[in-house]
């Protein structure tokens, strides 16, 4: 029996037969998590933390893809934390995933110093609020550095990682000097780094990147992620971290 | 009349008629010097300073590609100087291009301070001495980071560019976050990045970065360059940047 309020949606995921509750005007994913929950990695034995959580989509889907033993979701928005936990409930995963309610800039204080082997991030991308007409807006708080910075997310990440742990982040490119200096700054050393491009031939639009708490220098730039191969149509990898399996 | 030395031979560089003397054994360009020359651009009136600069191959390129108004290499192996100041002769480029033998680490010394509006580089990229049997010897020198490392480049390139001077390089990806690291530390802000991939489905193996002098945080990632299309066979957009005209 699931609760559904008004405006939401159940969709499914097409792994493991997982659903999840999207609500289309305030809390819905995008492909951004989802490529997130294709690039992280999280071994057997391991445990994750979700920083910016939303809908709870990337540890839902960790939970599917990985062997990862246990995943946080941390959310400030309790109107969303409170859907991702039905969200958990609606696919029997409350022994693997845990919704908390509460802000990155305190990340830390909720959950302690060096208590995670992998962090997972998908936070908000905007750094102009100038323009923000209704900055307490679902929306805004999920897209705009309005309640978070970056350097709060990559602050509190490096407190909270266990020596050699790992901390994966999606992004905008135009962020990259950003996120870099960050890193590396608070001693997450960048070790890859995929661009995502809308075409072959644009400019990246996401980037996605894996940092190694007190790791050595050294990053290798993959392949770039291509999204579509022609106008509407996905490439296989896109189709494939998706979930679909087509029959060709 | 030109004067050819034991091991060397003239190349044709399929712009502007222009020639270039190449010693295979010690002194010769490889494809990311070719791929800066495509990346970098000088305006009408702008100075050019190229660090490093080998057989001159970056400013000859240059000065066939771009209006920039001069250019300038410096070259710390004398006899690689004095070759490619033979090369400059070759083509009559004396009043457009000069070669000057010294030291990038004292650059700023030789130049001055906000001299340039435009320095090139393809500097040494191996930053792993230890191994190397003979550091004394040319290729050597040119490839890894014995006589000056990536600080000493982007530390003096700072000192002689005016203020929003643009700055062009050709690294390694694997020492991308130290090139950031490096830029921003010294107030030459990564503007535009281009990774470079052997295929579209192979890791980066160049990068090729853009700087602003005292710019504004905010970089473009451009659409990939693939080099080639399958084995053997270029990328029509290497072509182009080799300045092969094909006829279709």
């Amino acid at each position: 029996m699931i609760n559904l309020k008004q405006g939401e949606r159940i969709d499914d995921l097409n792994r493991n037969g997982y659903k999840i509750i999207q609500s289309k005007d305030k809390f819905c994913f995008g492909m951004d998590a989802v490529l997130l929950s294709g690039f992280a990695e999280a071994k057997s034995g391991e445990k994750v933390l979700d920083l910016g959580t939303g809908t709870g989509i990337i540890p839902i889907l960790m939970e599917a893809k990985t062997n990862g033993e246990h995943f946080t979701g941390l959310e400030i928005q309790h109107e969303s934390a409170e859907m991702a936990t039905r969200s958990v409930e609606m696919n029997e995963l409350q022994d693997k995933i845990n919704i908390v309610t509460g802000d990155i800039k305190e990340a830390s204080g909720i959950f302690g110093g060096a208590t995670f082997h992998v962090i997972t991030t998908n936070p908000p991308y905007m750094n102009e609020n100038h323009g923000l007409k209704n900055p307490e807006m679902p929306k805004a708080i999920a897209r705009h550095e309005v309640l978070c910075n970056l350097e709060d997310v990559i602050r509190e990440s490096a407190k909270m990682l266990k020596p050699k742990g790992r901390f994966y982040m999606v992004h905008r490119p135009h962020r990259l000097v950003d996120i870099i200096s960050l890193m590396r700054q608070y001693r997450i050393e960048p070790k890859r780094i995929r661009m995502v491009h809308p075409f072959a031939d644009k400019e990246a639009n996401m980037v996605l990147i894996e940092g190694c708490r007190g790791g050595k220098s050294m990053v290798k730039v993959e392949k770039p992620l291509i999204v579509y191969k022609e106008q509407g149509v996905y490439t296989d990898e896109i189709y494939d971290i998706y979930g679909y399996n087509e029959e060709k």
